[in-house]
């Protein structure tokens, strides 16, 4: 059984859902492993990971419209503003998608289903350099 | 430290909680490890996965009416109605519960609680034949 | 490849984020593995994991806010109220969070981000000694 590390890193320009699935699938190809599992983890508290179709466009538009909708930036429930009026929606939003993700390797692939897109999902609206960790164990 | 993969397929008819945990407990029983982790990935978009009470049947339905509350199908909210007035809904229904679930395997057993059973959730009303990757390393 | 397992028990009194970061560390650093892979797993339903800024406080008020605000106690769209009007409430929270986290675990150390800490979030008011089980591979 061998184990394998990388890091993501994610130039972000605002709130956004970033596409990484090219980048898991080289990575995860180029490991010369067979079976095993794939673990991503994203180092933030104002940015998360999601799995969500990747075909048509309009699903990220609609996605982000319903964040928007559930947690408005400047919410006036909110008392943690000091980092700005979409910092605590940030929070939420990463409450409610994933800080991690795991993927199985099947016979040298990342078992992803023919529609499924991983996505760096952005929630600040400020420039970030966001960072993923990527561990593999298999064989 | 060895690896099983194995795959669940639920044939779905209509938006539902369809419990899996009997599954997962004979497979895991089966392997004849005796530690480790076990891992669950739904290959889809529009059907999740989630661990909720597996004792009284009210929790479902009230989760169902939950989330049917919060997007309802057909939100003039979403541009993505090409599929079908449920098919937003059912990607951001994925959005907010799991595509993965880790289950650490102890004694032999998957460590669930009492109380927890693992339910495929399909958020889709029309049929479907939605497929779990299930994953474990352990010895 | 080595496995580790453990178990932390948190006594809850009420409603409220607990901050379990230092015994994951402590844990981590104490295995002697190198390299590989942390999962937590909460054995309950109405009680969930969540990594989250541990720096101000007022983000985990906020976060009990919005929660809060979402899914009421006593809410009358639910069916499931013989446990109290706070137990179906909670059963939909820990729905919307995590009951399992996955963290890798690098030199030696647990992953995390800089802000990031992790949480047991109790979403009960009653009392409870909740159970997260802790396993790790590596080496």
């Amino acid at each position: 059984m061998q184990q394998r590390t990388h890091q993501i890193t994610v130039n972000t320009h605002g709130r956004k859902l970033y596409d990484i699935t090219p980048e898991i699938i080289a990575w995860a190809k180029a490991s010369g492993l067979r079976t095993g599992l794939i673990t991503l983890f994203i180092q933030h508290t104002s940015a998360s990971l999601l799995i969500n179709e990747n075909y048509d466009h309009d699903v990220l538009v609609d996605m982000e419209a319903f964040f928007n909708r559930l947690i408005p930036d400047g919410d006036p429930l909110f008392i943690h503003t000091v980092e700005g009026p979409d910092d605590m929606p940030a929070h939420v939003r990463t409450a409610l998608t994933q800080t991690q993700l795991s993927i199985p390797l099947l016979e040298g692939r990342a078992a992803l289903g023919q529609w499924q897109g991983v996505f760096l999902y952005e929630h600040r609206h400020v420039p970030g350099k966001r960072k993923v960790i990527v561990h593999m164990i298999g064989e």
